[in-house]
């Protein structure tokens, strides 16, 4: 069997990642999700379990103790990182997995996983991404500052990735991802055997 | 404006190859496809410019003189050859173009143009392929025959292309290879500049 494959997806404040990632899993619910260890509380509207997996400090360290991340970041104060376990067993199980992460954290993973692909999910303009980021009106002009100077210096590594959707009409972006997942299945690298199989 | 990208697509008798790219191009009119010249007799149900612009041995003579094919062979006193000015102008235009060809035009194509994303039809197993070659009902035997064993030293080579797309389903096929296409024009390298017009 083949084995299943990893895909990194980045993307800024204002980029309309999460709602990317929401419509594509809805899609193709066979691609797998990788839930984030976090030691934050957690906010209104968020699910334990759906993106995060809510932890004590305690367990997180347990965690870092254990070799069982495959990153993890500090962020004031708290501790972010994506479970080992989860990721491997999609991989062995021939099934893709998304890992939703930011810059550093993919260049994390990359390094353990160099043949992971990794999608930059890009804002289709700067004018766009500033009135995203105030749009949103639940911050001060100082929050959605900075969220702007984080966003420019994600964009800025977006060269690091294999493949970059730019976020302008929703339904292209999300058939783009999955236009990569599909085409990357049908690399010959993935259908190890199959010219054999077929002739027998 | 970004480069247009060259897709050889190449599949053995009995791989369905014809019809998953009819399907193709009549989805994707944008996608342009390379006319092959011939200097074979015109088959009852062709027309010309379609597939291929049937000319004369003068004319073909003259073109390999020019320096005008991208890559041509000869088969039984007939020529076939890839004319190598449309190839040209869909890539100068951030056009991509098929060019539908046999394993050895497209190691040929390959040498010329290092860049070009190759993918490999494949029929789903071999006593498909089998009943694929004899079900037309039009060959002898002897026909069928070397047929088959010309499809399965194509098949052997498959390991030279990047994709592999399994016509089981014509459809999944046709939306294989509509996704490898998407998806090509999402890489980073087909990108160039976006960023910094991003960035402003």
């Amino acid at each position: 069997m083949s084995k299943g494959q990893v895909f990194i997806i980045s993307g800024p404040s204002g980029s309309g990642k999460d709602t990317v990632l929401k419509l594509l899993l809805n899609k193709y619910p066979e691609i797998k999700f990788s839930i984030s260890s976090v030691t934050r509380p957690m906010r209104v509207g968020e699910v334990e379990g759906e993106k995060y997996n809510f932890i004590s400090k305690e367990k997180f360290q347990e965690m870092i103790n254990n070799n069982d991340l495959l990153e993890y970041n500090e962020f004031v104060g708290n501790f972010y990182g994506t479970p080992k376990k989860p990721v491997e067993n999609a991989i062995n199980n021939g099934e893709d997995i998304i890992v939703e992460i930011d810059v550093n954290g993919a260049a994390q993973i990359r390094k353990k996983i160099p043949e992971a692909v990794s999608i930059f999910i890009m804002p289709p303009s700067l004018e766009l991404l500033k009135c995203r980021l105030n749009g949103r009106g639940t911050e001060t002009p100082e929050v959605v500052e900075k969220r702007l100077l984080e966003a420019l210096s994600e964009i800025k590594r977006a060269e690091e990735y294999d493949y970059i959707v730019v976020n302008d009409l929703l339904d292209e972006a999300v058939q783009g991802i999955a236009s990569i997942i599909v085409s990357e299945r049908l690399r010959l690298s993935r259908q190890y055997g199959l010219i054999n199989e077929i002739l027998g």
